[in-house]
């Protein structure tokens, strides 16, 4: 892989640099050329309330008192017009040594199982170089990204910064790591760019509603596209697309059922009934480990009316290496 | 990889040993002890009705009159019991030159986007060793695995082979293929295994209903465990995941919305449009494509109200290998 190239603009993590709702009447923060190469500082999802020394407590106090993921930009792309496609080119991140996981109450209906898991949960990683420590001697590859990424919205007002929408935001798309382009329709003059939200490494799915939640520094090119037309993100990668490679022994569990969601479910469920019984996590750990690396893939959509979904374990993160 | 084990036992496919339906009433076609090694000759899943000559009048035929996928068996396990694991080892696979790809005419409802494609469509593969030749230079890699293979369910009468269920049958999971073990919960005494529908290659989602729909012959190793507690089909895979290796481009389309089934829409209407617009296939051919090598993968399913769901394309298929 080629040099990441010198960044033409810097934004820190100041709080003038860091907003925490979409809307396009936040005022650009920096105007860049097209082709422009930028340096990001992110916080991490929770605004730095959970930090290397996260307790339950402080993730209670959080679901107290939310806030939106803080988001550093926006950065207005000169020239940029409805109906324009900026092209993201991510290359690089940088984390800081430690990263969260963490889920809510169940009573707050967050996740896919909270009925499942009434208390809150966190647990607290080292991150060494393109690895995560999670404990009992379980090492799980890093490639980081960012979870939350994307342009303003041409609808007026604040927008929550949890639900992805056509213009991105939210997408928690794990294969948007360094060499990956993100493809965004431009809504608003400038496109008013804004990212945060970095993940170390995340399942597809991210089923306890955080992967490995880290503050980073991204490296990005904003690139004007006009010659592309597009409904919605779309992108191309070219990293790996999981913690295992081809060859690497898996363990899979299956959901059956006549809706994606309610299969997506039992394939979890299995899943961490497989941790917590063949591998000796408890379930609390389990179900952050499915998170934070555990894939959920549709196998089929078609065969009336039962669906498939199974979740996969990559094996290779356990210390007998099987 | 070790040799393949020369199997035990023979199945061929003569009428006598194929059966259209699930059901504990069928009389076992084989007995065999725990770890035999059983070859299984398996017709393909329309039962030689379409073949290298297929066309779109044979696929209309087809959906008039159709019946079950054909499946070689049923094989009791001798000692099995219901609450028991029935382990089947996936050791190879032998296709015949050929596979075919179709979809009913949209009226019939089957496939993901039955209102977008009214008329039927077939495409016949050439298949030579591991790679699949589609046309105008499109080369995919081959991975057989079978599309349908279970046990008889405890409830009686004669059930569809089209749903898949607890005891498994027509999963369509593509990672199972030479190397993988299934894990199936037994319902019935000899727990009676059936197998076929074999596919070359397939996209998790196999959106427009079929693979590469191709008549093989299986060997399998069938194996009794008793320490193992499941509700449903779980496996362990060593395979390729998908058409690309780490590193090859991919190009993704996205779909965002509040329910799986239309994000699972959204992200294959636009791959479709992708196909078609920027790789000039027809949009049936698109469609076909898609099916075989295009995979859906949940990218979140927790950022309420919307989930993601993209569409992956491996690019390395296109003569330009980009």
């Amino acid at each position: 892989m080629s040099e990441t190239p010198v960044p033409d603009r810097r934004l820190s993590r100041t709080d003038e640099h860091v907003h925490q709702t979409w809307s396009n009447a936040h005022d650009p923060v920096l105007s860049v050329a097209s082709g422009d190469v930028v340096e990001f500082e992110c916080r991490d999802a929770t605004n730095g309330r959970l930090d290397a020394d996260a307790t339950v407590d402080d993730v209670r106090a959080l679901a107290e008192r939310g806030g939106g993921h803080p988001l550093t930009g926006p950065v207005a792309v000169e020239g940029a017009e409805p109906g324009d496609v900026l092209a993201v080119d991510l290359l690089d991140f940088e984390h800081e040594g430690f990263g969260v996981s963490y889920f809510y109450p169940g009573e707050l209906g967050w996740g896919l199982l909270p009925e499942a898991f009434p208390d809150p949960g966190v647990h607290v990683w080292r991150l060494d170089g393109d690895v995560g420590h999670f404990g009992n001697g379980i090492e799980v590859p890093l490639d980081p990204f960012p979870g939350n990424l994307g342009v303003a919205p041409a609808a007026d007002g604040e927008h929550s910064t949890t639900p992805p929408r056509r213009v991105g935001g939210n997408l928690d798309v794990k294969h948007l790591t360094a060499g990956a382009t993100l493809y965004l329709p431009v809504e608003v003059a400038g496109g008013l760019f804004s990212i945060g939200d970095c993940h170390g490494a995340q399942g597809d799915g991210e089923v306890c509603v955080t992967g490995i939640e880290a503050p980073m520094t991204v490296t990005a090119r904003l690139r004007l596209e006009r010659d592309r037309d597009i409904e919605a993100p779309e992108f191309e990668t070219t990293g790996p697309f999981s913690a295992f490679a081809p060859g690497d022994p898996v363990y899979a569990t299956t959901g059956v059922a006549d809706d994606l969601m309610d299969a997506s479910k039992d394939a979890i469920r299995r899943m961490i009934a497989h941790l917590h019984e063949r591998r000796g996590l408890t379930r609390s750990e389990a179900y952050v480990l499915c998170s934070a690396i555990v894939d959920l893939k549709i196998n089929e959509v078609v065969d009336r009316p039962n669906w498939v979904v199974s979740a996969y374990l990559p094996e290779g993160i356990f210390p007998d290496g099987q």
